[in-house]
């Protein structure tokens, strides 16, 4: 095998484009000098419209779950009651943030590899009118689900005043969001996938409506997370700790790449890419963990019945380089997951599906190659060469 | 389409491995300091095995057209009958060397996409017996075809003691070359072929038998491209002028790469890609230019009968950033040359035909799809997991 090869196809961190990756290794410079207001300024909006909102989106450096915990820590106080809708290990870790702060958490807990349902949660929220915040992910990660935010959001908005907080970690850059029109109260995402970086910033994009109650919010203990801190530093071009300066200069590269693609296209791509990964797995015979209708298009798990999927991984990784990831929790060696997003195209889910292809021969569970890739090829033809 | 995304499938320069970029990223040393003399001393062995010589190996700051005068200039002088057989382009370039030191050269030609003939070469040496070298192309990278060196060799010695020089540029590294068992006297390759490595570094290495020829050597003008500086220098662990530093560093780590996956794995991958390919067009019907005894390891020439093959390298560039190589001469849009060389797997041929086939839907050449992908995948299955 081939030595320093890797095919990086996990549901994030993902691979980082030459120009991005290039562009972090520019000289440091002064974090209160012009230089970085004047980089800040030319981030911003780019950054807002890949939200869908004309507020500020403050930056931290941070992971995403750092991102998750400023959502908490600055909206409500111990004792609010909030609901984490779970659907997840991502929706799994909201609650924990939330319990962590002794918040009084209401749990609605879906089956892995559904999506949330808009109308439970609205009835909940009727008989439960104390709750001041929603907590739910976009693109639950560990299953391949995305979530029906901008229903949800028009369900909640129908009873409730509750604040809406999503996580969109593994959405924001790769599906549509549109935080205003969906009147979306609190939006988080980190840098390492759809936006092309590596980990290390977390992003946070938060209503005017939500602002109000953040400005009055003096309750929890918090300081590096106090997005109060960012906001009043983010209007100045500037940020209230020392920024994680080689990340935003690949963020200004990454931002650029995204402008001149189009956001319109990179959604596209990111669908065709989910349907040519679905509609390989089918032609295969190997069952997916969701349904066509929750599937996101960042990432696809899949859920095999007679081999173990860890297995097939080994494989993957010993032959081709090809990394894939496992399952989390209880899906722990029930399904693998394969993270198209980022800096990923059709070319290599073509890629991907003809190495797995390969995996399941060597396993013994596939006698018929190219079905896969078959699928695949007429799902990019249908879809972007508007053929056959 | 994703910017800043390319797939280099091009016989060369070939895409360079993470860690031999960052490599090439290390400060500047001293080329006179001791750091330098310990870099080239590091270099030595595992330069000496790829081309299958006890001999010195010298590396010039130039393309490979600089080692190939570099073999002209130092072995012969103006006048010398000299014998270039000419299978493509750069046989030719070989000829047109020899032509401007104002050599007598014979020329054998063959058809574009055939092998040289060593019986015919050994005839035609019989009768011209002041021929002083043959220069010959090892991998014709114009046409994929992989003359038969040692052949070649072989059939020389039993008639003449002509210097057998040879253009190793896109063989050595990912084809077998064994300099002394096969008696070549002089091998050029370059960095941007199967070294992994950015244009810009030439390799020559010499036989005893042609250094006793070459010191003797003064009739030629030329004062950079002198073995004999170089020759000095290298024992000594040094170069007579200042050495190309940062692709020295890359060199060491392409190097170091090639020592962890072995010589005989490499070999190997490059034989089972080419493999792929071949059975891949043949699956897909379109005609190869070369047959499967003379087929290049190293990059494979495709003859199509009912398309413009530069319609489809356009398409291919276009939708999957996929870069392929025309015709060279009267080859031109009459072929398409796909280079499987250096970093470069099994899973980026399964890749390249996939997208291939995209391009031949889309310019209305195909109808069944995966049927290449298909045949290369079998062939992966037989040469590497022994199966079916």
């Amino acid at each position: 095998m081939l030595k320093d090869y890797q095919l990086l196809r996990i549901p994030g961190p993902t691979p980082i484009p030459p120009s991005v990756q290039l562009a972090m290794t520019k000289p440091i410079i002064g974090h209160r000098d012009q230089e970085t207001k004047d980089l800040l300024k030319r981030i911003k909006p780019s950054l807002k419209k890949i939200f869908g909102t004309k507020e500020e989106v403050v930056i931290l450096a941070g992971s995403g779950t750092a991102g998750m915990e400023a959502a908490v820590v600055n909206t409500v106080s111990p004792g609010d009651e909030v609901l984490v809708v779970v659907t997840g290990s991502f929706g799994d870790r909201f609650a924990k943030i939330c319990e962590a702060y002794n918040l009084h958490v209401h749990k609605l807990e879906y089956d892995w590899g559904k999506a949330l349902n808009p109308e439970e949660i609205k009835t909940y929220l009727t008989k439960h009118p104390m709750i001041k915040a929603v907590f739910a992910t976009h693109c639950e990660t560990s299953t391949s689900v995305l979530n029906p935010i901008h229903k949800l959001s028009a369900s909640i908005k129908e009873v409730s005043d509750a604040l809406i907080i999503v996580d969109g970690v593994s959405s924001v850059g790769g599906v549509e969001m549109k935080m205003d029109e969906w009147q979306i109260d609190v939006c988080i995402t980190g840098s390492q996938k759809a936006l092309m970086l590596p980990p290390g910033l977390a992003f946070v994009a938060t209503s005017q409506r939500a602002w109000t109650i953040i400005e009055k919010n003096n309750q929890s203990s918090h300081f590096y997370l106090d997005l109060r801190k960012y906001q009043n530093n983010i209007q100045q071009d500037s940020t209230p700790f020392t920024p994680a300066l080689s990340l935003l200069f690949g963020l200004e590269q990454s931002l650029q790449l995204m402008e001149e693609e189009g956001l319109h296209n990179i959604i596209k791509r990111h669908k065709t890419m989910k349907n040519m990964t679905r509609n390989a797995f089918k032609a295969l015979g190997i069952p997916l963990l969701t349904n066509d209708k929750d599937a996101s298009p960042t990432v696809t798990a899949v859920k095999p019945t007679d081999f173990d999927p860890d297995r097939l991984r080994k494989i993957l990784k010993e032959k081709f380089g090809l990394v894939l990831a496992g399952g989390q929790n209880h899906l722990k060696r029930k399904i693998f997951r394969f993270g198209h997003m980022g800096y990923c195209t059709p070319a290599d889910v073509l890629q991907t599906i003809s190495c797995i292809e390969l995996g399941l021969a060597n396993i013994g569970k596939l006698y018929s190659l190219g079905i896969g890739v078959n699928a695949a090829q007429v799902t990019y033809l249908q879809e972007e060469f508007h053929e056959i």
